[in-house]
């Protein structure tokens, strides 16, 4: 698959979010503020528009799925999916650990990722059958012997069911939890993608939230899933799993549904 | 209390570490590598001892106390203390919120508080009586008229015990939870100085993870005491609020102490 006028389009979109996002980052907010009011959904609405823009002009025959603007159908059996700042909370907190997400699917598969840190001017780029690029030079998962010795990351428990933060437990706890990041969004994707991180573990994720993690993560080395092992498409159910070494997801498929250890490589 | 001298000194000291932690920040490690062979080690203790080096050749009267060497008495009543990786975890995760925490306590309060973040290249000076600063111009906390509204942060509910994990339970439930961000260690308080962040409640901090974010957050105009609502000082134990708006230190108390809320004065 050549993509390389949808990878230069898609430098182009988050180009354009990130002079609507940027300006916006850190200006003053009325902690009444709700809703419609706050910078990040200004930022967020205007990211998305401008970059909707640029598609109908560019690639007008296929879909578009944004976070604020919903679903527009296309006739080329391709779908772009936008989220202009993924981790919104982090950016009202004033915390440049959000991202502006660009993917593009074909068949409900995602086959392009980007994932754009405005304030650092961090981009990762993914595509499918290349390798992972951070501003354009490749970057690498790292391999992970034993689940004890895991680095693991997630958003926060606030975001899981009850059931969910038990399952996410039982497996972090086979892990160094020491190690263990609260917080990040799509920047833990991110960073597993670059070798300093080697499981996320998130539910309620939404198509628009991990369709660009798949390909930046799988071109550095990675594996991305749902808590079932099953890949991740159009029809997901939001629990998603990323591994910097797919070698451990039997061992942490196997700790998510609360089995014991496997055998400890390392001792 | 003219402090000039020692508010050069802060500055460069915080250069001397940041000289230290910059190059190793997303080096490659092992997920196998432990304590002495992290990067996060190796940078924490070049930028401990480069600041203790100029400490010692520019006020050798004063007592420092540093996370990495102990503590070393001095003759002045006057005590450096030093946190050169504050967010050990976010630096090996590969995410810019870690910082360097520099503070000068003068008969066990701290009276200058410095927070640096080496990779954004922002720095947080607060001295007491002062306006804080970042990069040298002024910040300030935001008002917050209700609980209700607030957004909490706190780095992870790792570190809390079960009864501390119930009671910040009990205090985040009467926030806007849905803004609550987890991860950031200190500089979650460099975003409530700067009036991004209302509440910031943790357990298990250190001397050298608490003094130098307290006039960083009061000279914006906030207030930080323990769980109780005392002072904080050489000998507290580590529970620690933050707040951007002091107005709101009797709900946040009450509500820690699982108090039902107050009047809502929104509705």
């Amino acid at each position: 698959m050549n993509l390389a006028a949808e990878i230069a389009l898609a430098h182009r979109l988050a180009d354009a979010a990130r002079a609507e996002i940027l300006p916006l980052f850190r200006t003053p907010v009325s902690s009444e503020a709700k809703g419609d009011a706050t910078p990040v959904t200004i930022a967020d609405r205007n990211a998305e528009e401008a970059m909707r823009r640029l598609l109908k002009a560019e690639m007008g025959q296929d879909g578009v799925h944004g976070e604020e603007f919903g679903v527009e159908e296309g006739r080329s059996g391709r779908q772009w999916v936008l989220d202009p700042i993924d981790g919104t909370t982090a950016f009202l907190a004033g915390r440049a650990t959000f991202g502006t997400l660009i993917a593009l699917l074909v068949d409900g598969f995602p086959v392009l990722g980007l994932i754009d840190q405005p304030v650092l001017g961090e981009r990762w780029l993914g595509v499918a059958g290349q390798a992972t690029t951070l501003n354009g030079k490749s970057v690498n998962t790292r391999q992970c012997r034993e689940l004890a010795r895991a680095t693991i990351a997630t958003t926060g428990p606030q975001y899981f069911t009850q059931t969910e933060g038990e399952m996410f437990m039982a497996l972090a706890s086979q892990t160094d939890h020491k190690r263990m990041v609260m917080g990040g969004d799509c920047y833990n994707y991110a960073c597993l993608a670059t070798g300093h991180i080697d499981v996320v573990c998130e539910a309620g994720l939404k198509l628009h939230d991990f369709a660009a993690l798949v390909p930046v993560v799988e071109g550095a080395g990675g594996l991305m899933c749902d808590w079932n092992g099953e890949p991740l498409h159009g029809q997901s159910d939001g629990h998603v799993l990323a591994l910097g070494d797919p070698a451990r997801l039997e061992d942490v498929l196997g700790a998510l549904a609360g089995a014991p250890p496997g055998h400890d490589h390392g001792h």
